[in-house]
Order: structure tokens, then C-alpha cells, then sequence
């Protein structure tokens, strides 16, 4: 799967500054950077003379079984990528039997989301603006609506520095409006965060979500075990190693180098899935030996969207598929639950 | 904030002769390139949940409250960069509510930049020559003009090899004479430097100028805990781990590497800045999370001072102060005083 | 030995899609492009003072007796290179004295390969079809045509995702038709692995084919220590360390970085030979010194058979031979079993 | 000194294959270019408020006083630079008050260029021919002539591997034949060496050449402790780390990597130097605080010689006396034998 190229194409079609909006990252794009290559620079030590006969991506996220250990992560406004935005990720996934998280930014609403695949597993993604009302408001539509479990986003406390989005506008279109919120006060996006989101998180307010619903409740965007455990001690059911694909703070650590800290420290209390920068079957194998669940993919889902809506959102999910079958093959392991950190060679020896 | 384009439009306004003064180093300028590398290598390991609704910036600088823990760190013939000279840079950092280090070298006289802001916060930098009456009254006027402190530079025994100014030499304009000293020996900067500089400065040097006023001294230009630890026996109140933005040794030790080691031997006894490529509101977080309690910055005022006067001046000050309260929030920590170096993950994990 | 050089040549007489089928790797060629520089990056610590005046590269694979320690890799299709493909291939080794192992896929049959040079040490590559019948054929055929003993790769479970050879396909021309096997389905290379290559080889695999015939056995295309050993528990006569030239699984470890691993593991109970990458004498002197046997070639012999038939086999051969000499004069080492680890010096020593 | 810019001088006036020559180094040249980096990867500790009125580089060596830590490497062929060849070099070295090493394969002969500069410390590099009455002579007459040691090169076996050369060829032109020996078989320097140099010499060579005159032995071209240890308790009185500047086996390790494990073992039972890749006052002080006594330039003196002949080659030494000297200010040390280790930072802490 030729992700580049793709990349390349949706890049044609796009506005510059959605292309802009959708693929830089905060202040030098540090992190967004560091987070393929940490991936890539791991290295795999895989078995030979292993039955491969059948290989299987088959897991279950929070119980519920999915086809492939290969989320669609959480984003905004996927109507800038294709007129059907959130609809079609929403299709595509389903056509893929993956599992897709809805953005509370969606142009697309939670019930509408919810009719284009009404038995495919969904989750949707929180964030918890000053007014708690809204995540009440929100939260119990998407219980209506079955999604399965409410994905809070911790790392937005406040609007980032995206350098590369102020050189490059975004001029919103019409049409692509929050479909889940009201009107809410500030010009343009920084403003609308820095005004409206809530910047005094704490664990407290994974007790109150709890509340709020019977949906099980993963928390994304930490990239350190003490803090993992703490969600996890406060009950959360999973955790998400995230650093919002290098869009909040420059200069995080990669997600890859947070991993395993974040693994060790929840012990198996929950579930762990890491996003950023996983762009090939190889790189989901690192993730899953290195004790995640499952990943989370963002941009090269946009990319497949934006270049051929619910087909092209499949034709990603099964360019994953199809890696990742023949990866763990290669690999000698033809089951996830095979999968183990001696897979991973840790780079350095032989300082190579 | 963008400070590399902030330093091409300087660039395009200044005579290359005073470009090359502002922003060269010694040698093959290895360490001055060293030193931005160093800080933007390392990577920060953001707490979330904490509530970061009210963030400050605010600090002490030996007792003297600033609103910001970025100081002007001491640079020469500002006048090169405007007519307004350190005048410009006084009120541009009194405007930011930020420290301000006035250069011996500098090309407006003590007094005048005393008046300019008359309670704002300013130290004095100070060389010494052979010639000690000349450190003798320079300490005076400054302790008259208000001054809070006096920075002794010890790391310019013998003038440096600048290769970059050497073939774009710079021709001293009208008006950019050194308003605190009387005319010396010495057809140019290195000559001046050679043949006036003393060249035997010991710790003895910091009993002597302890002894001149009762202002407290701040020795600047150290990259080795036994140094610092040995000023700070003697004395002083402050070090400032430099290698003088790579100007003077090159090859020496980046001021990222150099700081722990000084931290640890400092041992809390006096307070410890550094300075030395800190580009962004991260390099900030990271150099207090090692054990800094501020940092100096010099370059990016120039090209502030050059292309705005002290309007100038303060926009890159202010645009530190934006960058810090986001990378703050972002670490979910809101007060400077919670900084701990467990938020800067040492290069290598992972071989990243 | 200029192979860069050589290369281009050979570039400029191959179609392009068979220079990407020789050339290319897999995915991104991560692994393909890790192989060559993992073995450059290794240092030498030569002696001096000891006598050099006689070198001998002599050495004896499997008992048998060869000129250097340098085989000829298994390589498919060798007619797309030169018409007299695997033939030409096999009257070069021998010339020089060298071993060549002839490929299950290739172009000329068991029995003239074996003629063209009767005497000269040989091997067969064995890939398992799902039709088990096929290999009992093809080990009875080389047993009976004098090859001295059967290598089954066991690292192409599954067909890999070669990329390059997607963006430049390589057309067949007539005469490439694989000789050694009846006609299979599958319209491409890809379908033709998938549907006929088993794909559940396993120890037991071994055992199996250790009672076709008297010939020893080498198992081809490890990484892992374990492995190797499980190979050597079930009567494999040796290994080979391999990823398939980085033409399997993407971002496996190089072949230099596995060798240590494997050498330890096999703990003299087999001989270890290791291919991947190995441009230089003094490439050889670093893989025997870390305990390989032999190395074997693959790339550089295709450049040297398109360019020049049998002769440039040999060239190429002899490139290896005059280097290797060279080097291990200038090592300090006149035979080969003296070679030994300490000759290599692991990197980042003083971090270089 | 802009070493760099005066390569880029004489490389204009030098014809091509002589510059090739000079300039080139073995095989891929990875070892030649790996001598510069490693030491400019190195990184200075310096220490402030040290008494730098009065900076020292004399030193001794093997007891002969000299002004400066850095000798004149043995070069073959000067007259190919400068029709004053081997003359201008030693005149050059001993204006500088610096000890120069004659090559054998000098372009004038021993006695002429004692004869420029009777009083000027001078070394004979000696390269031992399968006629050992060859090197019985040379030695002779270097006692004779007033030479103060023999510098034996050991690592220079068999010829090497020059494929630069072989690309650009060096056309001898008239007048730089080798005045110090008889005519010898060979048409090019690779036969010449192959055909005469003897490839046997051993830790016997050492007693045997001690006990051809009263001459201290010096044995140059190791990169290993053990190596080193052996030559000394063979009566060896000085060793040189070296690789031939990268010109004899590629990937060697650089003689940065090699020198503290030479000190350590040679326990101070004789002087150390190291050549290779050393352009800086930096570089010279990195080496004498790692233990070695002086250090030896090649390179740099030949495109000073190329440029400016005696008064070229007496610049580049001036150039580096007048850096070593800043240097040493600069790191707080007025005198060579107050270098120790601790100055030098390994790179790696925090990763830079």
C-alpha cells in the first residue's frame, strides 16, 4: 500500500488549507515527524518454520469483536476531505469491519453517523467543553445512538501553535459546520478552543463521565504511565498512547517511545491502543508485540477519503489488512495473541 | 512564533558585516549550531488531567519578581541593529515585564538605559579589563543607576576565532562607539580584546567584586559543576551555564548537556540560568524542568531589536511568554515551581 | 572492486523491470537498504607486527573444499540477466573456485547446470510447494546430478509486498520460464507463491526432508537465535542468517545485527553462513570474525552476469578474493580460522 | 585557519591525479572520512577562572624540545606539491620550531634536507623492503645525518585498496623519483609495494631495527592496546595511533576511537602520538587530554607546502599554534601537561 502516493493524490484535490489543516502538526512539526520514524526505526525479529497456514486479524476491542486490530482515530471536519465526510469513513469502516470513532468536531451528526451502518461498532470521541451540559447532551446521544463507548480527548486543554496552519489558512467552506454543537463564541478554531473547552480536567472528570452513561470510557492522550494508571485506577476501561498525532505539543515523546512505559504501568487493569504515525502492516505488528491492542490511524484514512470517499476509506483499511495478514505471517505468528515484545528488536545493537 | 523567518527579514535589514557579528561562532560554528540541536532533541513527557485553568509564568530572579522566566541576555552594539540601541531593548523588555542584562560593551551609557525604565528590572554585565579601575567604576555607576545585579562574563580570556566574521568583516558604523568605557588600545574587536581583557581571572577575581558593591554577582559563562560549585563557595548568588552562544570554544559541551551536571553541583545553593539556542516556549519547559530557574536569550532579540525597535523587542519577549503558557498547560503544569525534571525523557529510548 | 560502478552498468543493460526485480526490496526497502550499511558501519581493529607474507582465503564448507569463502547466493530467473543465465553463473563460481547455490526458480535445469562444470561444488535451494511431490522430485534430481546439498529458504512463507517491482513490473520475456518445475497456476509471481508455496512449513518440515536423500541439510532465511538452534536440534548440517536480502519482511533486522545472535545459539553445533549487503572484503572479514563460516553473494553476482556472462561472474569473484586477501593482510590475520570477534569493534564507541 | 579554503587553493593548482593522491583515501574512504568526525564529535569541558595569562604549547618529544604538540607527518612524494618538495617542509617545520618526519619515499634525500635545518628536530620514517640491507642503509645514514628517531610504519603490509586513485591516475612527471632508494621492480606504486615491501615484519623487526643504531624507535600505524603494549615491551620508545589517514584498511576504526585504549594500555611506558583527521586547536587538545603526547598532520601541511612552500607549511603550523593556544586559554589551561580526560565530554550524554 503506497501511502505516499496516496498522500500525494488527496493533496492534489484538497484546498491548501485543508491539506495544511488535515497534515501539519504543531510549532516545527517535531513530534508529527518523530512519530512514523520511531516506528520504522524499530526493528523485527521474526520466526520462521511456524504454521502459517492461517493467519487471523481477528480481535475484540472492550468485547467487541472487530475484524482488525485497526481503528479509525477520532477526526474533525472530515467534510473539508469529501462531501460525504463522516458518513463515508463511517461506511468504509463498516465495509471493513473495523471499528470507527466519531469526532465531537464531525460535520456529520451522531444519529445520521450512526444510520449509514447501524450494526457496525462505533465509539465516540468527547471533548468536554466549559459548559458541562454538552458532554452531558453528547454522551447520551451517542448512548441512544449505540455507540459503544465514549473516547475522551485529554490533551486539548488548550489551542496549540499550528505554525503551518497560520501560513496556510483554512477558509471553512460551507457545509462543513460542527454538526453536534451549537453555536459557540470565537472567530476561528483557536479562539473557539481557548474560549470554550474546558481546561481544568482532572481524574474527577472520568468519575463524572462514568455517571453520565453506561458506555464504557477510554481515555486518549497521555503518553506516561503514571497517568495511565491513574485513569485506569479512576476506571477507565482503555487507554489511547497519543500525542493527537504531533498537533498539541512539540517536542512529546513519540508515541512509540511511550508505549511500553504506558503498557507496563496498566499491567492488563485495561486496554491499551497507541495512534501516531503507524503507516504500514510492520508498524502494527511493533505495536500489538509492544502490548497494545490496536492502533489508531488518522491521516491516511483522510487521505483515502478524501480521494474516494467510502471506497477509498475501505481500500485503506484493507491495504492494512492485507499488510498485516502478510506481516504476521512473515513473522511466524498467525494469531494477535502470539504476538510478543521479543518480536521487537530494540535499536542500538550493533549500533545499527 | 517564528523566529527563523523573524531572522531572515532582520537579515535583510542589517549590513552583512553586522549579520555576521550578530549571529556567527567561533570556528566551524559546531557549537553554536549544537546548542538549539541539543534542546530541541530532547523530548517532554506531558502530564494530562491536571487542571491548568490558571497558568503562570511568573518567578523570583535572586528576590526580584519578573513576570517571565526568559531574560535579555547581554549582547553588544546594539546599535548595529537599530538606532535606538539597548535603549529599545530596555523598553521592549520593560514593556514585557522581563529582565534585561546590559552588555559593558554596550553602545548607550548606563545611565541612559537606567532612565528609560527606571523601575524595571535590570542587571549589569560586566568585563574586566587589565586595567581594574575600569570594572571599579563600571560597578559603581551601575549600583548607583539601580542596577540589581552584576553578571561577571568569565569566558572570555582571549578573543575568539570568528571565521564567519573574519571573511564578512564588519565596518563599525558612526555612533556604535562603547558608550561605558574610554577609548582603548586595539584596532579591532580582537585586538581590543587581547591586548585590554585580563586574561587571569581566578575566584579571587569574585572576592575582589563582591567587595565593590553590595550588589549581588552572577557569574556567566560556565559549562562544569566543579566551576560553578567553586563560584558559588565564593560567593556567588547565580551562574549562568553558557558557552557563550558558541562564540568562544567551539566544540564545547551544548549548554542542554552542560546544565545537569551544574544543577546537581549547585545543589540548590544558588540559583542557576542558561542560555544558548532556546528557540521556543519547549526549550523553556525543558531547561527549567532540568533545574534552571531561567534563561537567557539573545539572538532572537537582536533580530526583534532590528526589525521593530522596541516594539520589536517585546513581540519576541511576548511571544515566549504565549509559547510558555501553552507548553505549560500542555504539561499540565500551570505554576514553574511544579517543574520536575521527570518531564524530559532522555534521547535514546528506544533508540528515538 | 568498484560495484557501485558495475551496477550502472548493469542498470543500463537491463530491462527496467528486471533491474527492479534484482534490485528491489520490499515495502519501503527499509531492511534492504539496513543490510549494506549495518556492515559498513562496524569498525575493524587490525593487528600489525604479525606475518602476512602468505594469506590463504581457502576454507571448506560442509567438508567440502572451496578457494574463498565468498558462495554465490540462490538467485531466480538468472536468464533475465544474460541468455546463458544460471549456466553462465555456474562456469564463473567454478573458475573461481567458489561454490554457487542454484535456485529452484531457475532458468536452466538441475541437470546442465550440473554439467557445464561437473566437478566444481554446488548446492541446491529448495522451495516446498504444497504439492510435496515436487520437492521429492527436485532433491532426487540434484542428489542424483551431484549437488552436495539441499538449502530450503524458509523465509518466503508468503508472497512479499515488493512495491518498486509494482511501479516498474517486470514483463517475462521467453526463455525465462522456470526450468526445474512443471507449469503451476498463478498468473504473476505474487499468485504464484500464494497458491503454491506451502505455507505451513514447520521443524518437522526438516526432519521430512532429511529423509529424501543423503544430503545434508542448510535451512536458509533466520534471524533469531532460537531458531537457528531448533534448526540445529532437528539435523539441519547449517544455517543461514538471511532476510531474504530485504526482500521478505520489511524492517527486519539486518543480517549483521542477527549473526551474534545466531552464532551464539548454534554454539558450534553447525556451520553459520550469513548473506545480505556484503560489498567489501572487508564485509567477509567482519561476518567470519563474527563467527560466519561464509557469506554468500547475491546482487553483485546478477551485475556481473549481465554485464559479462560467465567471465563477469568470475570478475566479480575475484573482486571478493583480492579484497578479502588485502584485508586480512592488513588485518593481521593470514588464515581465516584466526579471524575472531575482537577484530570487530562494536560502534559508538566515543559515540563515533 | 580555514583549512578547508586552503585544500580548495591547492586543489586548483595541484594537477588532478596529484591531488588524488594527497587528498584520497582506501576503498570507500569511510575510514578517512570517519578521522575528522570522530574528533569533531568529541566534545570540551573547559574550565573558567584559571590564570590564562601565560598559555605554553612547548612540549618534549622523546626528549627533544619542540614549540608546538604538532609534528609533520611522514609524506611521500612532496615534490609532486611544490618543486621544493621534502626542503620546504623541513624549512617550514623548522621555522616553527616543529619536528618534521621524512618520508622514505622522500623526493630529496635524507642528507639534503638535514642539511636545510642542522639544528631543527627531524625524524626518519622508515619502510622495511624484503632487501632488509635496504633499510640497514637508510637507517645509517638518518644516524649520520642527524635524524633523532626511526619511525616504523607497520600498516602498510600489502598495498591498498585506492580506488579514487584508480579513477583519477597519478602521471609521475619528472623529478620527484624517490632520491632515497635504488631503482626497484614495479610500473606503479601497488607493484612496487607488492613486489618490495616486506610483508613479514613481526615484534623480532623491532629488535632487529634497535640494534641498527643508537636511534630511539618509534612505531607508527597501530589502532589496538594490545598491539601497542606488544611494541613497547619490544623497546618500542614511542607509538603512533594511526590508519594511515584512511589510507590503508577502509573501516578501520578512527584513531579517535583507538586512542584511549592505546593510552591504557601502554601505562606511560613510552610517548603516545596519534595522527588522523586532526584540522582544529580543538582537535589537538582533545588528543592530548585523552593521553596522547603530540599529535602528527599530514594533509594540511601538504596544501600549505602546494600553496606557499616553506612559508605554506610554516603558516599551517603557525595556524595551529596560534588556535592551540587560544584553545587552551579558552579551556583554562596555560600548559600542556595540566590536559587530562575530564575535558573531554563523550558525546551521547542526553543524546547530542
Amino acid at each position: 500500500m503506497d501511502l505516499a502516493q496516496l498522500e500525494r493524490q488527496a493533496r492534489g484535490k484538497l484546498e491548501p488549507g485543508a491539506y495544511a489543516y488535515f497534515a501539519g502538526g504543531t510549532d516545527d512539526e517535531v513530534t508529527a515527524a518523530a512519530n512514523p520514524a520511531a516506528w520504522r526505526r524499530l526493528r523485527l525479529r521474526p520466526h520462521v518454520l511456524r504454521d502459517v497456514g492461517e493467519v487471523s486479524t481477528a480481535t475484540t476491542l472492550l468485547g467487541t469483536p472487530v475484524s482488525l486490530p485497526v481503528m479509525v482515530a477520532p477526526m474533525a471536519r472530515q467534510r473539508l476531505g469529501h462531501p460525504d465526510g463522516e458518513l463515508a469513513t463511517q461506511r468504509g469502516a463498516a465495509g471493513s469491519g473495523a471499528l470507527a470513532v466519531l469526532s465531537t468536531h464531525a460535520t456529520a451528526s451522531i444519529e445520521e453517523v450512526a444510520a449509514v451502518a447501524p450494526d457496525a461498532p462505533r465509539w465516540f470521541q468527547l471533548y468536554v467543553h466549559r459548559d458541562h451540559s454538552l458532554a452531558e447532551g453528547l454522551v447520551a446521544r451517542a448512548a441512544a445512538a449505540g455507540y459503544g463507548a465514549v473516547v475522551l480527548t485529554v490533551d486539548l486543554a488548550v489551542p496549540p501553535n499550528r505554525e503551518r496552519e497560520l501560513r496556510t489558512p483554512l477558509e471553512l467552506p460551507e457545509g462543513v459546520g460542527l454538526a453536534n454543537l451549537p453555536p459557540l463564541a470565537g472567530e476561528d478554531v483557536r479562539e473557539r478552543v481557548g474560549s470554550n473547552f474546558d481546561p481544568s480536567l482532572t481524574l474527577q472528570t472520568i468519575d463524572w463521565l462514568r455517571g453520565l452513561s453506561e458506555l464504557p470510557l477510554v481515555v486518549k492522550g497521555m503518553l506516561r504511565g503514571d497517568d495511565a494508571a491513574a485513569c485506569v485506577e479512576h476506571g477507565a476501561a482503555a487507554v489511547v498512547v497519543s500525542n493527537h498525532g504531533g498537533r498539541q505539543l512539540d517536542s512529546a515523546v513519540s508515541t512509540a517511545e511511550a508505549l511500553p512505559e504506558v503498557v507496563a504501568a496498566v499491567a492488563g487493569r485495561a486496554e491499551v491502543y497507541v495512534d501516531g504515525g503507524i503507516r504500514r502492516g510492520t508498524d502494527v505488528v511493533k505495536a500489538l508485540a509492544l502490548g497494545a491492542r490496536a492502533v489508531l490511524v488518522g491521516r491516511p484514512i483522510l487521505w483515502g477519503l478524501t480521494c474516494g470517499g467510502a471506497a477509498g476509506v475501505r481500500d485503506v483499511l484493507e491495504g492494512y489488512r492485507e499488510e498485516l495478514e502478510r506481516d504476521l505471517a512473515l513473522c511466524g505468528v498467525p494469531t494477535l495473541d502470539q504476538l510478543s515484545a521479543d518480536l521487537v528488536a530494540m535499536p542500538g545493537r550493533l549500533g545499527t
